[in-house]
């Protein structure tokens, strides 16, 4: 397996895509638009060697037994899914936000696992060959993987091929007797600057006229004809300062948008190609893993939150049992999606692929949980931090150390500590609460309606009916005639 | 096993010692105040022999192999954790209500496995064995089990000896050869009505001096100069009246004062007797799994609620769909407490004695949203369904019979169904949600004060504090003095 | 003005057609269903001649310019909304409930004065007229009314019209040269046995074809063909008994189902006939007031619960100050339903008819939050006060005092006072919570999705958006397609 | 009355003493650190001139009958906190943001002006006619007055006199017979960088021994040894780019410190100087009128928020009907602290100097909703906007207008309106939801603990008691010792 120096070198081989602000990021390793995030992932490289952590970040193989990442593995039952929560709260704790440039893609793999295993045994397609055949040689190479779903998608109201340009989500253009050709984008993508390969997935379900948007392939990163921009992120231009105004080093998100000028996807990389009575399926595959495990995430960031918030209360001089029961209540938040997370995947079934899939109704109502409780959190961490954190309300590193006024400054930012400890701690909580660690909980892995959609799919109304009117001694039957909108 | 039909009898069979409106009650079966509740806890006997029901409401003795009811089986493992809290959740739904005459001594069973455990190998006693001796015997009977935790406690600033009067706790007042005779009461103790036999277990942890306090043991229900005095729910007086008022037939909630006025527990009952260091350790065996697998309750009711809520919808000519944000909340609610016991189950840790110990954490985590969430529950079932079942506003069963004026009154109600049916959903929902349906899920198993005491004990500041510092860059020691109060 | 006296005495003399239990109250201020109801209005006469209360609950008559109840008095002004909320919130704190028999007939009179105005300047009648006329006698009789709105209505997805039985919604029979003749049914009406007479209104707006249902009078209680029941409320049944069960005894509800079995109606008490176009005015110009005011009854009965929670907590042996933090949460949600209703009180307009009508957005806004704040509220008092409190589990007042055993009881039950005033607490906070005090506050006056519905057609979305356009420098028009569903 | 022009020109004529980034700010109208400040202060100026907003922007002078800023006004009664209210609305529906130079210093008008009465009345001192003096000459020449509270305090478990420094608090250091010198710091000072002066106010009460604290005064914001730096917020840089990043031109925060080294205040400019007794009632006057009309600030950006997500929905092609539960919702939440405001305001008391000083209480309860619910607006609001604005994730202006792939972008950046329509609307949410838009509602004006404390000791803990013994028909007296902590 790599180590974190192995895998950066793997980054800058690679050929150069990447945009931000209209320029060509030549080094992803180094430029300060993408480094933090590449730190973060490096982290995961650095954290498995290490005996406390090794049993989160990796597993062992079920090709060939040999250890493996854990985000290159198929979830194979409860403790794997455990262990996938736990890796992703280790991971916060770590990084204090999101190394989304492999857990999507993890994700991909393993919804792809089931989803091209019913194909084949269907339709009698080979895609699940080729996906054990590529993931074989994925675990061997510890590549790190990015996942993308979402299509620009345009007016929401419409269908893909409703819409004013075809494009609007990615879609075949063109197939050839060696792969496919595609066109389109997959937009607010996570960590991609971090991956080697990128696998893609349909962002929703298609229906036969629409089957040329059913499709699912993995790609190098740096594949001819696709373009990539970074977003911009809230405080993202004091990366490229010196100084502690960006909190923290070796952490960081990137999002991007990713172009698809007619790329060309080779057959052996192709994992479903017009198959779209498959495609709602797949996203449904994904999505019940994945909703279990951000559980994880914003568990991992609240401890993070529950620390520097203590933290300044230290610093403010005041011990942290002062605030006990705002401590306490970030805890039950952050122990509820963890938890909810950990329910999810132990109550959830084996399929006959051998993928493991998490407790749907469960993992849609924990989105629900990681969509509102951590805005709680945050709120909790400003609330205890005061408001020299609330909006990161004071002067700048490069003021601390300004050569006239700095001295007095750091005079009066002194508490408990030194004044320049203090600035770190309330630039560290704004970058958690409303700066660039703040990762997309709301929407990342869909939006919470979706999630309640599902959990209302979920409801089992004529059960519960039946067990209120076993109650209640009712035999009347009462219908309700479904109108005609 | 017993049938229900056996069960009832067991109960016939016992002498009259419990009292309710200053009147001894002769055969709790029939008598109004107790046979609703005895109907639930018949309930679980009717239904360990359903196939569907079997495999959660029975589990086989790990002494013989042979089948037991789950209620004295002692758990071993995150499966028995995961069946318990289905078992709460399936007995609320078929129950509508509590069937608390079994929990608490299933739970107590197991707390005191691990404590009696623990005791002998440190002092050298032989209480593990008794309690072998006597659980093995208590299943080949088929006993129900009641659990007696709380004590009268009296001024809440005061220890037990600081009291007025020392009985305000249970304690012993004497130590012979063959026994022990306590005296004192337990309050508030949900089910004996229904019970074989009451296991009783410290309240509180205790000091060397308090030591007459650290006592346990299990008792028949009806044991000499043992007085059981019922206390008043909510619309209890309805029970004793014809008709739908009292909502349901087969389920129903009793709490009791027991009054031990000198009390003689032979040897081989006793389970503790003065070890007050393992007192409080005996609570929090009890409390760990006991807030795991409330969450597994109130969910239960909430899928009552669900369903009666839908079904008034219904009752009113309108499609459950109007309010499915209501119902998805409410769904929330249940499956947050639900996945939230299954998660503390799940991440338990095995104990010496072989008992499965839930994550403490989780547990109280669960605790609070058990004290809270349901109220919300509640409050929805009420919005959707109406004025009419807000606070039950509509005239008595009585009434509409009335020869006089009863016709119009069932015109007047009738909806989309008869107005008798929607009289009977409008009860249903006024005795969950306001009546004698509704569980003590707010201080039942401890108050969710106690449970946030729990939790912040839990908050590991220091790690967390470390975490902080790491991402910040902090190295400076902060310090804050502990001062004196 | 009245004394209490007179004021029973005044009902002692009218026609007893109120049953409950299939029984004909034949004294309603001495019958245990009622007279707790009357109590509770009684003290408004008590109230009404302290100096402390007069200003709150008497004005002087427009009319006159003689000293009248303001619940007879015209609101003329931002002074007589901040009376109303104040009058409200006093009531509630005297009685520990509602004494819903005076404030929706109050609320009635001002509405259709508002509303007779407007029929009469556009239809040529003379309904304004008859209402002067019959107000300035009913302040001279110094008369308690009670207001009507609710229909039965049956199925809620169909008009009456459409309905099996066009009597679920009131309607006009028979139209005479003097009178009409009404049949149908108000329903879930507040305080009936308590009131001289009821005023009438529509409960919901009318089409042309339905002009029948617009229909508003006033009438005595007693009047021929009116037949009154009384519903059940939570422990109804303990106010028949002796002691303390029933916490207090100068206050409570009644809640009745009116029956018009073709009641004739003079001219002269008839406010609207038929002219249906007004009835949805009429019933807005309702619920400004009404949903303005509510907030000083729910912050009434939180003053209550804050102090019977400090109370037990004292009786516990413990320090309010222990509970600082929720007693706070408490005052805060008072405070916010009794501020929101002073806001909308004072931010209104002034009627042509000289009424002041508050404001709607922030009425209804008060509805919703009087609709949920409540609740918590109930919620943190039973958690300061115990289980004891939680579900009223303490033995009955008739245990209490058994020879046999009430010694114990009371031993058991004292802590830092006698075990008596402990269980008088505890029944308090029932009562208050669980019981017969819980007044109903999510759907009287309307229910919550109602008040919603109002809120969300009050949003000036168009103007929203032009703030924001503005500031974002957005010129292009972005217009949705609503489409056909 | 000026216009905005000789508002910016009187800024211009001022002495740079203002640093940000290490760098002296010459001109505050045009340095893109301050400017956008300065243009949401100047529409202040154009916002008063207009007909539809005239009556809120200004009244008449007490002094002298001629129309003036209400900035600058004495606050009779509650017509004008009223409009106090509205004003603070108004200038975040203008804005989308906080003018902050504005409303600190007219509540600190306020403030001293009750309190200068008193000390006046009791020690016979000038101060009240000083205060005259210079408010009347203020109001004449229009100016814009900045306040100041907040000192930089240090540890916050010391008193000032325990520091490591005593400068941690502004203090007197010299009094002389034309005046004083003040050193230390007053920090997070709002909207300086738009004010030509800045009244000085203390941040908290002080003791005897502390009297050097008790200081209050106002001077020039360019004055002598005065040095003002800059705060960073999030998002800053993106002011000093072209394009739309930042999302508004004309609003915008600034926060500072103020560092006083030695700074000279003559006399006629000195309201407070050691009368040390009045120093917590100073900012008890402050506290009322301050935390009542902010909720008119936050309801005002939630007026904005309201509308661009609104707008989003339809840029998304979805009617905002889609949302209307959400929309309510924040409508709720904006309502409510308009409201509590205006009750606030409404139900205050004259004090004898002729200022109206709102309900305490009332106040406090408000400052609670103000530092919580737009928290749950700006969720909602990015909930309803989607991912794109969640975390603003889209590409930068520039990388739109990028020559090789910005057309490509655009494409697949529309919807329902074009790519940079939705661009802009996204980072307008971004702007007020996570970025340079988000004012400190939490701390700004004191933390929500701080209102917890006003309004546990506002509670008339002995009050409600007796309501409820009264109810309960209790008579024992329950005294709780108070022990020695």
């Amino acid at each position: 397996m790599k180590t974190s120096k192995e895998y950066k070198e793997s980054l800058r081989k690679m050929r150069p895509n990447i945009y931000k602000f209209s320029e060509l990021i030549k080094d992803v390793t180094t430029h300060p638009a993408t480094k933090r995030s590449i730190e973060g992932h490096a982290q995961i490289f650095d954290a498995a060697q290490k005996t406390e952590f090794k049993e989160i970040l990796t597993t062992n193989s079920h090709f060939t037994g040999q250890p493996i990442s854990r985000y290159l593995s198929i979830v194979q039952g409860p403790e794997d899914m455990i262990a996938n929560v736990r890796m992703k709260r280790l991971m916060f704790n770590l990084t204090g936000t999101c190394t989304g440039g492999r857990c999507v893609g993890f994700n991909a793999i393993n919804a792809m696992w089931a989803t091209t295993y019913e194909i084949d045994k269907e339709m009698g397609t080979k895609y699940h060959q080729r996906l054990q055949t590529w993931l074989q040689d994925a675990q061997k190479r510890d590549i790190t993987l990015a996942g993308a779903l979402t299509d620009a998608k345009g007016d929401r109201s419409k269908s893909p091929l409703q819409q004013c340009d075809p494009d609007l989500s990615l879609r075949i253009i063109e197939k050839r007797n060696d792969g496919i050709i595609v066109r389109g984008a997959k937009v607010m993508i996570c960590g991609v600057a971090a991956a080697n390969e990128i696998f893609v997935m349909p962002g929703t379900g298609y229906k036969e006229e629409e089957k040329d948007y059913a499709v699912s392939f993995v790609i190098p990163r740096d594949i001819e004809h696709l373009t990539i921009i970074e977003t911009r992120r809230p405080n993202d231009t004091r990366e490229q300062e010196e100084g502690f105004d960006a909190a923290v080093e070796r952490g960081g998100i990137t999002q991007s948008y990713l172009l698809f000028e007619d790329v060309f996807v080779p057959n052996d990389r192709i994992f479903m190609c017009g198959e779209y009575a498959y495609s709602l399926k797949a996203v449904m595959n994904f999505i019940a893993p994945y909703r279990a495990a951000i559980g994880g995430c914003v568990a991992g960031q609240g401890d993070v939150m529950v620390g520097a918030a203590a933290l300044m209360a230290r610093a403010n001089g005041l011990s942290e049992k002062v605030f006990r029961d705002k401590l306490t209540q970030m805890t039950i938040n952050n122990e509820t999606t963890f938890g909810m997370g950990i329910a999810a995947g132990v109550l959830g079934t084996k399929h006959p692929s051998g993928v493991w899939i998490p407790n749907t109704l469960l993992s849609n109502v924990n989105k629900v949980h990681v969509a509102t409780l951590p805005y709680e959190t945050k709120r909790i961490a400003q609330e205890i931090a005061g408001g020299i954190a609330e909006t990161g309300c004071l002067p700048s590193c490069k003021d601390l150390n300004d050569p006239r006024y700095g001295k007095l400054l750091k005079k009066y930012l002194q508490a408990n500590c030194s004044g320049e400890t203090r600035a770190k701690i309330a630039r560290l909580i704004e970058w958690l609460t409303i700066g660039s660690g703040v990762p997309g909980c709301m929407h990342g892995g869909g939006s919470p309606d979706g999630a309640k959609l599902v959990i209302n799919a979920s409801i089992d109304i004529a059960h519960d009916i039946e067990l209120a009117k076993r109650l209640a001694n009712i035999t009347e039957d009462i219908k309700v005639e479904t109108k005609k909108k």
